[in-house]
């Protein structure tokens, strides 16, 4: 009974049948009918035009899209806890060519605007220091908060005001548009470009690239191909992104893991971390519960000395998460 | 009948099993057990020591590991036709931080080691011009052609000698050890880093990156997560990697593909630009002649204004091939 | 009896002067008054409103304005023995993140419309391929030899007709200029950034990036401090160039250093290799011929194995000059 | 009266007589004789080998040494208040291509190891974090307080330990070497390299950067090439660094600049924000006494909203030292 991470789930069957059916030939790279299917669709899920661009990872995602919005000798805003500073590498050191993270705090790993403020308001406006460019948000967040539209609309106004472009990293996107039951435009509010993620949710290897301003994707793509991400048959990336928007699939697999989590959550609101609002439970509890936990056979993280991390998936049996839900009762 | 590009072609059944195979699950990125396997095969696969990298891209591989042998400040000596020169939209320029291709000439766009030292002998020992670092060849060639042992010995002493390191760009590898028919560890020769390719050769997404040094992927490992090509799910990379392996199906897909060319190679050998070593056939024809032959319904890319490139590959088919050459062979 | 370089020759005593006038205490950086006088003074000389920084090298210089018109992904057109591409140890490479030098033919290390288009006409519009972002040229070129206003015209025109801009590295163009004999403005021609030269023409330290648009200058002031080029005591340098500005000092260097040029020239005449347009003479010689002169006291560099470079400088005595040209005539 | 900076204070008369008594033909660049006898003079400095570069400014200084012994996918660690995070415009992210900082704490801004253990320990050993390869410390820190020679060793006993390198922003070096009145080779400590400053202590334009390691400084030259920091005529360079060594000048300006901030430091010692031990003099004060100061002819500049930093230097008049250290004292 897993609960370590949503991002080695297996491949949903209409991702895997989507695949199959892609296995004719077409043109190489994204020359391909599926890839030219994607900005339509998309356009037509948030309602608004869009472009989007098929890659391999949310790192690559992330920093192609920063890198149309960024300069090298600029920063980007995002919260201390953010997996561009956390944990892709120092990625986008690289694709930024040197452009600087520059770290504010809040709640539930969630900005503000008054935390973005702290963080740029004592910065000289002079050439001494690295200027912001960006502010990058992530939906659903490191913790599994989910901002609400309002949220971000007073981001986007900071944003605005200041002259900065804002990004959101939604590597787990759909679990935040499945709990806030939003209008997908809503979960993203008016950001510039969105990293959508797929993989975490049913997807073998494909994340969307979303640009609301079609002249940043055309850099995109000569970005993308320069940092070796233009694949080949990239017909089968563009094949999982449509077979997880077919009838909602993305929706669907993102309510599935984010009921789990529910459950998971309600039998111990006491002990939680921060409010479940995706598909990550973060549960306080001691080294003797957690191995009392392991010792039921649950698999699960760490976090840090007295808690541990628990990440449903969109392939989560229920009787798997109301196992886990009773055992953290029973506690 | 296609013979637009091998780059495009279908997955392999073998590959798709083992994609499927591996769809339990398992730990993420490269922590798997398939991933785990690979340094193992492919140190059998060429009788020597190696540790072995998944990657999504050609571009991705070849960056990669040249980033292991050249500093930002020094120089690739390649082939003015080289696919990191031509082809690869500038990725060497941002995966080496601005290190410089160095261009050689030579037939077939194969380089000697006189196309080397007329590269790299002008060069001022000075830090006002880029020094050299390293070496590319390119097996096979752009053009199809396949360097022989002593000439890859040739030149990998002269890398010893002056200092320089070796890459082998391998995106048609496969294509050029079953030309040679010798062991793999030959038709790669002494070279630090090479970029094994399989996508070309009835894979869907893997690459190899085989690194002669563990220090040099040590290095990879840090630089492949920071350039966004660490998968979540690398079991599917790995997977495809070592199906390919498996009864040696990666050369058996290429002497098929070598072999289509070869029937078409000879029926038009007076017309032949180079040397079929590969899957790839460049023969001189006029416009006429060109058309006439789409007119009967063959798929192939004009190679500037008096020539045509017809590429085979794993899945070509037999009378395919067989009409291409007769075709050909009545202009 | 030194013709070595121009850019050793000892610092004129109207740049020592303006020197010592500056030791007063002032702003840091480039907050001084003298460094606040630049964009009045230039934007005097050229007559149309300008922005200069002051940076201590031409390569420094030739960076940071490319800097501005060329994005990481994009290429800039250079000859083939432009200083950017032979002479700056990567530099560009450096400033512009891994951009790419696309190297043009043309006499005399003079691009024209034509040698520009066979450069980048071949290029694919497609993402495999770096496309170009800029022009850069070079006056005086690297063999001392001027673009005529007309022919900066068409180049001008040219790069508008493909949305690149243009630079010009003017490590020589006081040169250029004195020997056209029109207006600076005319010399430089309609350039988005120019690399006003002045350390080979008699300041100690100092050069003069000029943009004509105040967009670029400004992405310029960050990078020049991102790149460590900011110098705490500004007024030093800015004191060089307007130095050389007050009473055409800069004109009248040059025109010394022509009018050396020319009388050596014209003793050789047909031994010329290049019409001689500045300070350099570019002479046809053998191996004992050169012997012989240095045998008399002529300090200069071998060019090739034929031939000899000859330059002159501000500080050129007009008698070694003289006594160059008849040693050379007798020859 | 002013206490605002050292970075803009006068050339000494000793560094005027050495960049005249260099203005006879040399060679260009760093061919010249006097930047050829600046290892040797370090060398006797330090009383052990080392390899001297000169640049123009700190920051270059800095980045130049640290893209020595940090790759682009690793860290330095440095205090959060150091001038390579703070006040370098983002430099160290474009020397080292993307390298980040890792922040760590102190007091008065100085590292210690329990501070550098906070900041790294955390780091999980995989290549989703970036790694530290190596430590920069600063002597004397953003506050005036000099490293004693035992906190640098137990510095780089912890460098060694983790495997990291170790580099001293020496902006200030000569005021703590003066400080601490130990040898300057106690000063430095066993650090890999070093910014060794001289412009703020009475040169115009010209910092060390000392290699303890010649492979190091071998890499240097070429990177400082690359950066356009070497300047034509860099035997000006040199001049200022020998004359600041001859005769210990660097060590008497330094005397002269930390006895005025003594003394300043004495009259308000209830007021100090750190203690004083090289230049730089913190002082608590409301903005009322900051504006009676003011009025008394003192200039300096806030620092936040309630202190004010003085910094003396060289050429501070004991006069003015004595007059503020009793404006101070009268508050």
């Amino acid at each position: 009974m897993q609960f370590l991470s949503d991002n080695a789930a297996a491949v949903h069957p209409a991702v895997w049948d989507a695949l199959k059916a892609a296995d004719g030939p077409d043109s190489p790279y994204d020359g391909d009918a599926l890839s030219a299917a994607l900005d339509g669709r998309f356009s037509e899920l948030f309602g608004k035009p869009c472009t989007v661009l098929w890659v391999a990872t949310g790192t690559a995602a992330n920093c192609l899209a920063l890198a149309t919005i960024v300069q090298p000798h600029g920063g980007v805003v995002c919260h201390q806890e953010a997996h561009i500073e956390v944990d892709e590498g120092g990625a986008p050191g690289f694709y930024l060519h040197g452009a600087k993270l520059m770290l504010a705090g809040g709640q539930s790993a969630k900005l503000t605007p008054a935390a973005i403020l702290a963080a740029i308001d004592p910065i000289r406006d002079d050439v001494h220091q690295v200027q912001p460019h960006a502010i990058a948000i992530t939906q659903a967040s490191e913790y599994g908060c989910s901002y609400r539209p309002d949220e971000i609309a007073a981001i986007a106004d900071l944003a605005r005001d200041r002259g900065l472009a804002l990004h959101m990293d939604g590597a787990r996107f759909a679990n935040a548009a499945a709990f806030l039951g939003c209008a997908p435009a809503e979960a993203a509010g008016p950001v510039d470009t969105l990293s959508f993620g797929f993989i975490k949710n049913g997807a073998m290897s494909a994340e969307a690239i979303v640009f609301f301003d079609a002249g940043a994707a055309d850099v995109a793509r000569y970005r993308r191909k320069r940092a070796g991400h233009l694949q080949s048959k990239g017909r089968y990336l563009a094949a999982q992104l449509l077979a997880m928007l077919d009838g909602d699939l993305w929706l669907d697999n993102a309510r599935h893991a984010n009921s789990a989590a529910q459950e998971i959550g309600l039998a111990c609101a006491e002990r939680l971390m921060h409010p479940v609002e995706a598909n990550e439970v973060f549960v306080r509890c001691s080294a003797a519960e957690r191995e009392a936990l392991r010792a039921q056979g649950f698999g699960f993280y760490d976090w840090g000395d007295g808690a541990a991390r628990f990440v449903t998936a969109w392939n989560t049996r229920a009787e798997d998460a109301s196992a886990l839900a009773q055992a953290i009762g029973n506690l």
